[in-house]
């Protein structure tokens, strides 16, 4: 058995064997022959023993674990919380309370005595329970890849393992090994009663399940392993996928190239999805498995308003090729598209500029000689940038957002006139961008507008359309061009 | 209802409601559902009853089922056969053995009538007693990942596939359905009875399990869901993996490149390994989990002797940079290296050459100036060409196969004599080679062999190393080149 766990120590747990460990002591059989274990070959080691303050006489056994330490000229550090108003101030069971008190007690105690690892006593039986567990409760392939002998990062710690080194040893093998040495541990009441979903699957499902299969324990130890060793390379392959596709992680969102996150295997695009919403809601422990289907659903065949809604205020949606995870609170990015906040000027007789948000400009300048570019303009279709005839137009243009009433004839319609909100909608310029979205606009002059709402026509529409009145037409004398562009 | 099946009989059995499917039809609620289902959205069906000839009252249910179809205007070709003694011929369980029976006949009718799929009335249930028992029993991802509503290639058909309309229909959805209607089932008595280990999953295990977690059925079914599509992920990652280490599959045995299987992540190294064994031995069914444990630690960690056994026969084996696994039977390779079966004459005087096996030869030709080549001999690092003394030699040289007794002094030992089976495990030549390896040598004259066993001396082992009499020295007035190359 010290061969084994030696062997373990050094290959599955990858620790240094003159460093410094800190052991997560109760002084139940477990971790007491994790002990006697690891002091028998040689690793130096710090005991640590957290007192959650449950039984009556739990300091009388912190007490007891502590000699146990001292028998053997190691140092027991002793810590007293109360895991029952833990419980109940954070809405936990008390098993979960007393779990995230005590890793959080041992590693806040690693970090202090700069330990090279913190090691734990779980057995194989934990294992299986462990995994039984997760299995009723529900969860996919990391769930069921169970505990690891090595386990860095973990969720208290960046670089200091936690590493558990009897996890291939059975608890009858402990229990022979605690005989034979004569070890006198302490007994845990709580391991016996059933109150705890744990101990029920110990002393319950596990032997009824055993009348299925005898080997039952094994099989599920052995599922574990598979199951961490597939999970990791799916881990490593969802990671290499998130770089492809990803395009941002801002405040409150996360975007991808929507076109590379398809080319993924669903695989993929779940676990990218989950990721994703795992760090926009770390509080979400089971995410639940219809909202990962319907986001994915989503991802692969948007529907036409292009956004659903998920779980917890966050929602996906499209904005040109670019998916979005958002939550109610994102800060969007909106320097992706033309913004005016202030109404501008632009003359065109000589050259001018407009200067919009986040290095956005629109240049005007006169045309000389309108029968030179004829061509060009009648094969251009760049967006970001216009050919119009000025022949009928006084005055500069204005560059101005949306109102109310907005009327466009779009090039290509005839001269049809549509709602601006209409045509914005069609052309899917995002949603939240539409508002603030720059109109070159002329000023009517008195008899044209009839004293309507609106005393001004929109020409261009930067980075979308051109008007049918404005084009560039065979009795055009006079023109300028337009253009758009973004300093980054 | 309808409008769910037929949904995923669109998007996930991807089948045409215009082309002929058939449909094994027992009779009882889940296939009798099924059918009227698919009657009443208007897809072609021809169903097949398989009597299994299990009970008394088969040969009834028989006819009733093919009644139930009349009643419709489908067709149902009717099967016989024997599953009880099938079982004990072939040592496989009553149900095991009525499955393989069923399936057989079932796609066996389907390519005679040319169908576009054969559709089973498998239920959201039926999929979680598939888990469970796969669970129960051990297996990893591709147990777990359970059965799928397309699945093509299958154990009996590459390219017709076996489709479950109701894999996502929970049995009480299936009873209402068949009330509401007022359908009329057989029943079918085995169902009831715990002797197969399926009902007493059915009928015991799963009710228990209710008592954990009342929703543990849905929880399960998800989870095959994930499993399933992590498992498609991974079985396409093999397959990459595969292509790019693959060397050869040949008679008995396959080759990969050791340098690309190690960089390979564990799982795909797993996977590789277990699609090797069962490519070579497609009898076994549950390859333990140490065979591939061991194997893979193998791949990574070679022993000494380079080679490792596993199950069935099979053993793992390096020559140099090829990993191979091979069955006793496998017929190995052998061109890779130089053989030769027949002692042969090579003269050096004039151009010579001796062929050998497999489109080897060794070319020997006169150096025409020492001093030419010398500083050529000096930085020659290729172990298929070699500049030799002749001064000493007279007569032609011999190329022979090793005998018992053969010493060898290689170039850069000083001249230190070895035996020459030690110097071919040193420079690892691959241990099935080394019989016929040739081996060039001079014939000793009378006065030097001392009537010893090997009258001849080793002057050059082609394809590793000269002899370091044979060098060429400062007082070299005589010498030959000596070339082995391999025509394919």
């Amino acid at each position: 058995m010290l061969e084994r766990i030696d062997n373990i120590l050094q290959h599955k747990c990858l620790v240094d064997s003159d460093k410094s460990i800190l052991l997560g002591f109760s002084g139940g059989p477990d971790s007491l022959a994790l002990m006697d274990i690891m002091h028998s070959l040689g690793y130096p080691l710090i005991a640590a023993h957290l007192d959650h303050g449950l039984r009556p006489e739990s300091e009388s056994d912190a007490r007891a674990a502590a000699e146990l330490a001292a028998s053997r000229d190691i140092a027991c550090i002793l810590g007293k919380t109360d895991a029952q108003s833990y419980a109940s101030d954070h809405a936990m069971s008390i098993e979960e309370a007393a779990r995230s008190l005590r890793y959080g007690f041992l590693f806040r105690q690693a970090r202090e005595l700069g330990v090279h690892a913190v090691a734990v006593g779980h057995t194989a039986n934990d294992q299986v329970e462990t995994l039984i567990m997760h299995l009723l409760r529900g969860s996919g392939l990391s769930g069921l890849s169970g505990m690891r002998f090595r386990n860095v990062p973990n969720p208290w710690s960046q670089d200091i393992p936690l590493i558990r080194p009897i996890l291939g040893i059975w608890r009858r093998e402990i229990e022979a090994y605690i005989k034979d040495r004569g070890l006198l541990p302490l007994q845990d009441r709580t391991n016996l009663d059933t109150r705890y979903f744990r101990n029920r699957i110990r002393h319950e499902l596990i032997p009824y399940l055993e009348g299925y299969n005898p080997g039952i324990s094994p099989i599920i130890w052995r599922m574990a392993d598979i199951m961490d060793v597939d999970d990791r390379f799916l881990q490593q392959s969802t990671h290499a996928a998130w770089e492809d596709c990803l395009v941002k992680v801002g405040p409150g969102y996360i975007s991808w190239q929507a076109d590379s996150l398809r080319r993924q295997h669903l695989a993929l695009q779940r676990r990218i999805l989950r990721r994703g919403i795992a760090w926009l809601r770390p509080g979400i422990r089971d995410l639940d498995y219809l909202t990962t289907v319907r986001g994915v659903e989503f991802i692969n065949n948007p529907t036409l308003d292009r956004q659903v809604d998920l779980a917890s205020g966050l929602r996906l949606f499209l904005e040109g090729g670019v998916l979005f995870l958002a939550g109610y609170e994102a800060d969007l990015p909106l320097n992706e598209w033309p913004q005016i906040r202030k109404k501008a000027t632009l003359r065109f007789e000589t050259q001018d500029e407009v200067s919009l948000d986040s290095g956005w400009i629109i240049i005007a300048r006169p045309v000389e000689s309108v029968s030179s570019v004829r061509l060009v303009v009648q094969s251009n279709d760049d967006p970001y940038q216009a050919w119009i005839d000025v022949s009928a137009i006084e005055g500069p243009l204005t560059v101005r957002a949306r109102r109310p009433g907005d009327r466009f004839k779009p090039l290509g319609l005839g001269g049809h006139s549509l709602k601006l909100s209409e045509f914005m909608i069609n052309e899917k310029l995002p949603r939240r961008a539409r508002d603030k979205w720059p109109l070159v606009c002329r000023v009517s002059l008195p008899e044209e507008s009839g004293g309507g709402k609106n005393p001004d026509e929109i020409v261009w529409i930067p980075g979308s359309r051109l008007a049918h009145t404005y084009r560039i037409k065979d009795s055009t004398r006079k023109a300028a061009h337009l253009h758009l562009s973004h300093q980054e």
